[in-house]
Order: C-alpha cells, then sequence, then structure tokens
C-alpha cells in the first residue's frame, strides 16, 4: 500500500481578531455555504479576560457558538482533560467536517484541544489562536499535539494540522513581562540557527520589544516604529519555524535544527520543576552550546559575546546551578536516547546558521560549563 | 504551510506465520541494525490458543518479547483501554522508532492497539496480524483506529497506517463457522462493486471456503484445489480493498464504494444488538439495495437472483424484521448526518461495479424491503 497525504494549512498574523469588521476568525476553515455553529475551547484566563468580546463577535454574526472554558496545567494536561473535551463536542452536535473547532489559549489548552480534535471521529477541522508570546512563534503554528501520560511530558499525542493558525498580538498586552521573555528565547532560536537579521533586531529593539508586548505604537514616539519591528519579528520567526518545519513536519529526520535549545534542556527544565520556564531552559542550553561551538572554532569570540549579552538583554538566563558535570553527562545521555542512539547536536556556525555533530563528550560539555560560568561570572 | 506526507506499508499473504523457519514476522517494519526486542499485543483467545507458540518463535531468535494479553469486547474498547496499553509500552522501555509493536487478534484489539500505537511519543511502528477473516479482508489491511467514547462505536481514532500488515490463513482454523461467514460477506462486498470474477468464485466455491476455513487440502480431494481457491479468493478481496482505499485513504471523499452494505446496516446492527454480526448486517443491506438497484434497473432480475442465491448460499440472513419503514427511514437519516448531508449511497451496477445515488425516497426503501420480504418469503 502506498498512499500520499497533502497537509495544507494557513498561518496568519492578524490584528483585532475579536473585532466585529474582522471576518478571519469567522470565515477561517470553512467555505460559504457552511453551517453557522462554532465551539470554542478556552482555559480559564482566555475566558475571564476575552469569553464576552468573543460571544459578542459571533453573536453580532448571527453564529450559534458555544465557549468550553477549562482550568489548564500540566497535571491536568491528561487524556481524562481530552475525554471532557470529547464529550463537550458530543453535547454540542458538532457537524465533522464543516465546524471547524476553535481553540484559544497557551500551548496546554491547544496541546490538549489537538489531541481531542485529531482523535474526534478520526479528525475533525481545529484552529488554532495562541494567546502567548511562546505559542505565538513555535506550538501555536506547528502540528503537534500532546498530553502527559504517568510521569511523562507530552507522551501521547499526534501530527495533527490545523486548519489554520491565526496570531494575533493583542493577547500579548495581557502577558506578563516573564512570559513574553520566555517566547523570545524561542524567537532567538530562530535567529541564531537561521537568520541574522532577526538576531540583529532582536539585539536592537529587544528590550522596546518587551516593553511594548509587541503592540508597538509607544507614547511619545513616532507611532509605527515599534509596530513595524515588532510585526517584522514575528513574521520573520514564525516564516523561519515553518521553514525548518516544512520538509519535516512528522519528524522522520531526527535531525532538526529547530533542537537547538532542548539539546539538554529538558533534563535541566524538569529537574529544576517548577523553577524555569521552558524558553529559560532553553536560553540556558543555547548558552552552554554556544561557548561549546567557541572552543570548537565554529563561533569567535565576538560571536559568542553578542550572543551571551543578547540573551542577557533580553532578561532571560545564561547559566544554572544545575548544569554540573553528572546532570550533564545523563542529560546527554537522555538526549541520545530520544534521538535513536545519535546525538544530533544543533551547533550555531556563526550567527544565523547551523550544524550537527555528533562526538560531543561528557568532560567537553563539562569544560564549556565551566568556562560559561567564569564568562559569566567573572566577566559576564 | 504546505507538506506532503508518504505512507508505505507492506500487506503480505503469509503461511506459517510462527513457523520458526519464517522470519517474516521477526524482520518485518524493521531493519537489519535493528534491537532485538518486540512488544506483542493480543487477545485473550489469542494467548490461550497462540501464545506458546510466539513466546516459543522469538524465544528460537533470541529476541526478547513480552507479550500483553487483553479480554476484548465493545464495552472495554475505550481510552481506558489505551491507557493501559500504553503503560505497558512504557514499562517494557519500548525504543520509539527501532521496535514495532505487533498486535496480533481480532478487530476490536487491532482498532484499540492502533490508537494506542498511533498515539505514543505521536506515533510508533506497529504491525497488524489479524486472526478473523473480517480482519484478513477488511480492518486488518486499511489504516483506521477505534476505540468507543460515551455511547457511542469508534467516536475516537484516527488514520494511522501499520508498518505491515500480516495475513495468515491459519488463524481461520480456529474460528467458528459464523464468523468466516461473517467475513465472508465482506468479500462479497468487494466481489459485487468491482470484482466479478470474485463473485464467480463465491458462487461456485463459497460452500467449500466455509467449510475448510480457507485452509484448502480438503480430505479425498487432490491436494491443492481447494487452496488455490481460498488463496485467490483472499488475494482479490485484499487486493481489491486496498485497490478502493488507495485513493481515498484519509476519506477525504466520502463517495465510497467500499460503502456499499454500511449504507443502512449501521441503525439496523445497533438496533438489534446483540443479534446480528457485523458482516450479517452488511449481507441483510446488501440484499435490499441489490432489490432496489433492481427496480431501477441497475441491475437485472437475473443478476438480482444470483446475488441473492449467493448471500444465501454462504448461510448469511438476506433480510430482517427491522426493515420496515420508520426504522429504514431513521437509517437514512443518520447515513446522511454521517455523510455531510448527501446520501451518496452505493449502488450495485450489475455484478462487479458500482455507482452513487442521491434520490433515493422512504417510499422507495420501502418499497424495496417489501419486494425483498416476498422474494425471500414467497420465492426463495
Amino acid at each position: 500500500m502506498r498512499a500520499q497525504q497533502r497537509v495544507d494549512y494557513d498561518v496568519v498574523l492578524v490584528d483585532g481578531l475579536f473585532d466585529v469588521d474582522n471576518r478571519i476568525l469567522l470565515e477561517a476553515g470553512g467555505s460559504a455555504g457552511d453551517t453557522l455553529r462554532r465551539f470554542v475551547v478556552v482555559d480559564d484566563v482566555v475566558d475571564r479576560l476575552y469569553g464576552s468580546r468573543i460571544r459578542e463577535y459571533f453573536a453580532h454574526h448571527g453564529v450559534e457558538s458555544r465557549i468550553m472554558a477549562m482550568a489548564v496545567s500540566e497535571q491536568a494536561k491528561t487524556l481524562d482533560a481530552v475525554s471532557r473535551i470529547v464529550a463537550g463536542f458530543d453535547e454540542f452536535g458538532l457537524d465533522r467536517r464543516r465546524e471547524p473547532v476553535i481553540g484559544i489559549g497557551g500551548g496546554v489548552l491547544l496541546d490538549t484541544l489537538g489531541v481531542a480534535a485529531g482523535l474526534y471521529r478520526r479528525g475533525i477541522p481545529y484552529i488554532r489562536v495562541p494567546t502567548t508570546l511562546i505559542g505565538l512563534v513555535d506550538a501555536g503554528v506547528g502540528v503537534k499535539t500532546a498530553v502527559n501520560h504517568g510521569q511523562h511530558k507530552n507522551r501521547l499525542g499526534s501530527y495533527y494540522a490545523p486548519v489554520a493558525a491565526l496570531l494575533d498580538r493583542e493577547f500579548l498586552r495581557t502577558l506578563d513581562e516573564r512570559h513574553v521573555v520566555n517566547g523570545l528565547a524561542e524567537i532567538l532560536k530562530i535567529a541564531l540557527i537561521r537568520d541574522e537579521c532577526l538576531f540583529e533586531l532582536l539585539e536592537t529593539h529587544g528590550g522596546l520589544l518587551v516593553e511594548q508586548r509587541f503592540a508597538g505604537r509607544p507614547a511619545g514616539s513616532s507611532a509605527g516604529d515599534g509596530d513595524d519591528v515588532a510585526f517584522e519579528v514575528l513574521d520573520r520567526a514564525t516564516t523561519g519555524m515553518l521553514d525548518e518545519l516544512r520538509p519535516n513536519l512528522w519528524e522522520k529526520v531526527l535531525d532538526r535544527l529547530v533542537d537547538y535549545g532542548p539539546s539538554i534542556s529538558p533534563t535541566i527544565e524538569m529537574l529544576a520543576l517548577p523553577e524555569l520556564l521552558h524558553g529559560e531552559a532553553v536560553a540556558i542550553d543555547m548558552s552552554l552550546f554556544t561557548v561549546l561551538a567557541c572552543r570548537r572554532g565554529l563561533v569567535t569570540r565576538h560571536q559568542r559575546d553578542r550572543i551571551l549579552r543578547v540573551v542577557r538583554d533580553l532578561g532571560l538566563p545564561t547559566r544554572h546551578p544545575l548544569l554540573e558535570p553528572a546532570v550533564l553527562s545523563r542529560a546527554l545521555a537522555d538526549t541520545v536516547r530520544h534521538r535513536d542512539g545519535m546525538q544530533r547536536m544543533p551547533m550555531p556556525v556563526g550567527i544565523g546558521a547551523g550544524c550537527f555533530v555528533n562526538d560531543i563528550s561528557e568532560s567537553e560539555l563539562a569544560l564549556a560549563a565551566k568556562e560559561l560560568h567564569e564568562l559569566e561570572v567573572d566577566g559576564g
């Protein structure tokens, strides 16, 4: 048996998603003759902040909508949550092809809804509306779905594409600074492995982006400046991410440049729970491997220092007490197991390009961690 | 975002799957450098009848194997069963790419395992070994997975292709006659919609196939005769099924000739529970639509009578008390809802071809049911 499946979905940067004049949310994933009913799954915070606007939006357009609000957490990201969402679909009497389900929320909400949409009647259309910066540039634009199982994070899931991902910066206005910075770590990753220009934008405007929540139009400055930068940064980050994902959407190939950042960070993140956000752990990982790349001559000292400075200036950590030999050895072993017996370690090459190596030794990692510590404590 | 996924798997008719000299089960879905561990999920009956042979087979080849035996039933075909299988994967410490999981059993077992394999780490390789005739020619060779949810049959699942489907007629030896006949209904369906030669084989040898359980080599006749027929029937049925599935593996198109049989039978099967097996309900449905097709001139009276005779001769029912107007109207409405608002009714055209119609009225269905009753009671 041999067959081909095409996956095709829109990723749209949109302003004012809930403005009644904006028909994108209404029409995404549908067509003219579609029934006018929508089932919307949101997390509790989104319901509190945007629930009434969402209801008004659909009511204005004569659409029968139902909003299902869920408490989200890593603990509640389970098959049981999937089961509850599915019961909601059944109760609403969802049409299996013509009424795309809409998910609005952070990574946990979108991951869980994705599993439910992928399983329900062997897959129904769904729309992703990420509300965090990390969602806008990472989880929100891809096709991965997941819930936890047993002690294992994201152990169950699938590659199930949405019919559309709608990215609205407006959600970032209500995001606290730490979570904006968390998302910037993912943008920095894309910059380092493939886009020197994006790196320079972060280097020049990083602080402004955090301060303005990517919303632009700073009071007292010429309107539009910050806005242009925010739009360009998001556009480059999502485009870059999509370009990396496209040829390998189902991860048949385990050499993935986007795994720069999660080289040893999954173990660090888990051991440090709940101290580090995902992007913070990724930033520590990127800093360590920048130093290691410099020791190998892949990155110059000048480039290394620029990278570490941008990490710090964005408000991200560059190091962590867990970067010690025993933990690093364990993290390396975990990664090798996860990548089918090979290291497949993405490494920066200068700024804006990457390569893979398979010969990192435990002692090399330990020496790089020691050097990072000295650079940051003594010289940083 | 636009990407393509290729699905590619082998469907192999194999004799003596557990013979130690037969390396197919050992090597399916793997490659030379693979680790030699296998996790096997079976239903209780398979464990009792074949468990020791499976263990011996792998032990002979130096393969560390574990067999997980499950009690299967429609009631137990749930997300909880998926969760238990997944816990088994975790406990075994399954390699995510290089240790294909093997499922050996009937439709419920393979459907449930398929969901687990599809979700675990976003999909691990798995091998389908169907042990029923209906599994050999239908569920075993396709890509659908499913569990029940709430009151709904197969409400959750996916299209998740195995790395191989291994079809061994030997399992049919331990199958009771009713379940052999049940599988023949699916073979008859393939014959009617696309393969006149297969129909003639069933017409001529149907009784022999049931009697010999597709095993051939009848005592007292020339060895090989029955065997050749059994092999050809299975080969034509599976090839025909795969040819129908291939261009529409993900069911984007809802006009499916293989839905001949399940036109109104899902409702009949459910209302009659637990009286009718799936193939029996399908046979009743095919009989009804054969009569209806004859009334429309799509099938001649002679062809209609041949078809009804083969259904009877195979030991399948042609009619049922539930074929009465109120039930038929409800069944028609259910089907239209399931097919996105259109009937998309597959109809036989002569013997060995089919077409679709969208204009069947409730009264036409009722009249066909009445005629079928008269033909069978008065003339049959």
